[in-house]
């Protein structure tokens, strides 16, 4: 198509609210615009990357037996409380009434959808295994969108649900998803993406992954290994603490510290370091707000994730008064007279010589000594991991911490949905068996937001060929010029005609703009006819990411562009 | 495929609650699932179908310069605050708020959005025209949803915006609009679509029409000349009456009339026919829940669409109290005195000697003469069309009522929304105009049900050769028989490897339930496999609609099979 009549306005000036490089380049060359928070439109060039993208994916879905069906995008609450989450899940979850007053919900996943599509056909062992797959809008009523297409609420996801008869067979299948992932995001040309084992959080089920792009932006941390293969989402990464305790453990000793009431301050005070401190974070519980005390070493982090699974809900940071006996700023673990629950990770354990508060205002205790002065305590583990941490495999002290882009998620949902919702099968003996079930999700707008961002300059994203919006760029210079034009009309054509996806800019406008444009296009090969190329008997040829230029002979140009577009489709 | 693995079940039972074919084949066939009132979930071979629908709808709309994009489902109140249909438009458009208490709703149709996209980037005139399309969820909150697909309150539809700086220059696109929709509805296999001029209704606008597949479950009345090519919905199709008067008017005079309160009581009461009765027929208005009284012939019925758009509001039968001066069941036009708004359809015109009510209870008068007891009166058309009533056109009596599945709109909606939204351009003059826009909608599930209506026998859909959920249908009979299933298989990859699409069934079931299995999945072309064919060397092929049965050589089949479906992709 003409360039000139692409619907859709390119401009140099990065918008101010665009934090990250692929929302300011998707403004700056009209491929979305903002509706409302969270919430885009798409123009045509987004649209043809999102298309062939759901079809890199439908074809590898397909190629592992799934099957392509539709469940609403307006779902009856009965079936969100059939399986519990309409009352579990938070206010991401959009829920609203029809004229008649029924409770509906948008959906955001669907695997109560996927249930009750299958569980009257899938009574019987020998239905056994099937996937079934959408790709469908969703809506997550998120308290933060951010980003442009990273973090919406509103957005277009390919989910999938697997049905089996055993574990095994989930495994097995869960193996084969994970890889023809791994094709998907080589074709869309981000073989770099990895995967990590992650935190399930509200899905439920036992082993997830989570397909990762590593990348600053990221709003994921993970915690990957050096030495060997470990990766894991910071969220379920195991924090592992090598503790010695010093050969004397020094006596309890109460000090008056007037105002000493952080971290930092107890450590300028004392002249020591962090990691000498037993530090108390306090938190409510969503359910009853009641509060919860953690003594972690002073120099570790809490992971709230983390802590959310071991306390069953969810938790917010607590506001500390005098009600349960405790002291803000001077908690400490000894002689602590409190009833709320009080936790003590994992960090602590095997310490001595530590400071921490006295429960008495301006107090502290020097020569804390955990298992001395409290005896036996349970350790759980709600630390977040740092940077040099100790691997769980191979124990070595290499773990790094990376920010990543979440594009995929793989999740074995073991008899979670299929037990709350009652689907049942007969087995080879008769019995009556739950079905397990896995789940497969990939957001396709972030994929295509994951790609700018892995592959761009600061003129505009650089396309792979397989999700370009269009294979060639043809940029006539001088089309006024009678013999310009008829020559790149004559290309355009010839191009066309071969089935190449073309956009043709035969604007009255300088090549600058020309350029420019093409640059936010991000077409991966550019095709210049010009004056002096015409002179020359021959058309410019470059790639988008710079590292081919080429003058050909006109004679020669179709058949250089459609070797250099199907070698750029396999690349 | 194996017919094995398709996920989704096939009986025989017609679902009680199914009152059309195609709903109740959809149903049986494995290919929709009841979710919640008007909303299903599809299986496999109704989003087969549905895929192929929306690409020859894709190569339509870009044949005719439309450019894929991508609106938002859920949208910001605001912009329908814009156009001013937030509140002008009734309960099926579904309002609801975010968790922060923003105001939504569920697009049911995308013009504000459509403008919100494009009222940045096409303020010059040289933008122009260009026309944007999407194909994408929709909800609209029905009152009464129906006949499975046909009438279903969340749908995908492909609807498309256009946008002119002249009235002739929509007018053009408007016509090339028209002609792309025939061949969309010819290449999915209803050549017999027609177009009628129709009401705008909610949209505002023009001009418009609707494509109608004439068929008895249809929800439409349509208004045909039997003489002309006059084709109209009922609900815009002008009432010709031809009145002429009785020689003699006879003087009014007062009957006693105990009782008779309905058309068909005085009727038998004076001996006569309704078409000498004047009858009264009473509505509120939405607005102000103010009564309006109109006065029509007899043997005439109100159209509640053309009322309506006289009144330019909504309305709803009266509750006749004694408030207004209305005397339920003996209302009439002379020497009534009521504070309503009094309207006169135009069947009354040139009438005499009718009977209508005394405004006295059990009292008419007989001898009313319009134009001699009221003087001069202004006649309104709010009556429906009858059958043998005057073509507008032809001034035959010819014309003739059927139903209708409205299966696409197409909209001329002038500047309605340019204006209330404040999208302008610059004329070559430098002047600041309004664009002109059209609107083209089609819904792709009711299309798919409408195509199962046209096309089915009692054992299932017939479903034309494009929009196939396959091609061939690989019936292997005795399966278990080792040389049937080396031949089905093989005949199985040749088909795959010449990219047929085929459905194998290669289970070890009955003939019998087979063959009813395949006439429900409807695919055209049937090929079978069995020991009696294999004896003969040869296999059956038979197409669905029962039009063709071949015995093939085995050595010529694949062949045979290959261009019969090619034939019928083109047919």
């Amino acid at each position: 198509m003409k360039l000139a009549n692409l619907v859709g306005e390119r401009f140099k000036e990065r918008p101010s609210d665009c934090l990250i490089d692929s929302h300011a380049l998707m403004v700056r060359g009209g491929y979305i615009k903002y509706v409302a928070n969270g919430i885009y439109s798409s123009f045509a060039p987004l649209k043809r990357i999102v298309m062939k993208i759901e079809q890199i994916i439908r074809e590898e879905m397909d190629k592992i037996d799934g099957q392509e069906v539709s469940f609403p995008v307006v779902l009856p609450a009965s079936l969100w409380e059939e399986s519990g989450r309409y009352d579990s899940v938070g206010g991401e979850l959009l829920r609203f009434s029809d004229r008649n007053g029924g409770k509906y919900v948008l959906g955001m996943t669907h695997e109560e959808a996927a249930v009750h599509l299958v569980r009257e056909y899938a009574q019987s062992y020998t239905k056994y295994p099937f996937m079934i797959y959408q790709i469908q809008t969703k809506f997550r009523d998120e308290a933060r969108s951010r980003g442009g297409l990273i973090r919406v609420r509103e957005f277009t996801m390919k989910d999938a649900y697997s049905f089996h008869t055993s574990q095994a067979d989930l495994e097995d299948y869960y193996d084969k998803c994970h890889r023809a992932y791994e094709r998907i995001f080589k074709r869309v040309g981000l073989p770099q993406v990895v995967s990590v084992a992650s935190d399930s959080g509200m899905m439920g089920g036992n082993l997830s992954h989570e397909f990762m792009l590593l990348n600053p932006v990221g709003e994921d941390s993970i915690v990957i290994c050096k030495s060997c293969n470990y990766r894991v989402n910071m969220d379920a990464a195991e924090n592992i603490v090598n503790n010695t305790k010093d050969e004397v453990s020094n006596p309890l000793t109460l000090v008056h510290t007037p105002n000493i009431n952080t971290i930092d301050d107890v450590c300028s005070f004392f002249n020591t370091t962090p990691d000498k401190t037993c530090k108390a974070v306090v938190y409510q519980k969503e359910s009853d707000n009641k509060p919860v005390v953690l003594f972690i070493r002073g120099d570790y982090e809490v992971n709230e994730a983390k802590l959310k699974n071991i306390l069953g809900c969810d938790i917010y940071p607590a506001e500390i008064n005098n009600e349960h006996g405790l002291s803000a700023g001077f908690i400490g673990a000894y002689k602590l007279d409190t009833d709320c629950e009080v936790l003590f990770d994992r960090s602590l354990e095997n310490t001595n010589n530590l400071i921490c508060g006295a429960n008495k205002v301006d107090h502290h205790y020097t020569g804390f000594d955990i298992s001395r002065d409290l005896g036996k305590v349970d350790y759980i583990d709600a630390a977040k991991v740092t940077g040099n941490g100790t691997c769980p495999y191979c124990k070595n002290n290499t773990l790094e911490i990376s920010r990543g882009i979440e594009v995929g998620n793989i999740f074995q949902l073991g008899t979670r949905y299929t037990e709350a919702m009652n689907m049942t099968y007969l087995d080879e003996n008769g019995n009556r068996k739950y079905p397990v079930m896995g789940c497969y999700g990939i957001g396709i707008g972030r994929l295509a937001a994951a790609v700018c961002e892995a592959h761009h300059d600061e003129y505009g994203p650089i396309w792979p060929m397989p999700i370009a919006p269009w294979q060639v760029h043809l940029c006539a210079v001088r089309a006024d010029d009678h013999n310009i034009r008829e020559l790149a009309d004559n290309i355009y054509n010839q191009l066309v005609d071969k089935s190449i996806e073309v956009i043709y800019d035969d604007r009255s406008v300088s090549a600058g703009v020309m350029f420019s444009d093409a640059d936010l296009l991000g077409v991966p090969i550019r095709v210049i006819i010009s004056p002096r190329n015409l002179k020359e008997n021959c058309c410019e040829i470059v790639s988008r990411d710079k590292k081919l230029s080429l003058k050909v002979n006109l004679n020669e140009c179709i058949n250089q562009i459609i070797n250099l577009v199907s070698r750029k489709l396999t690349e």
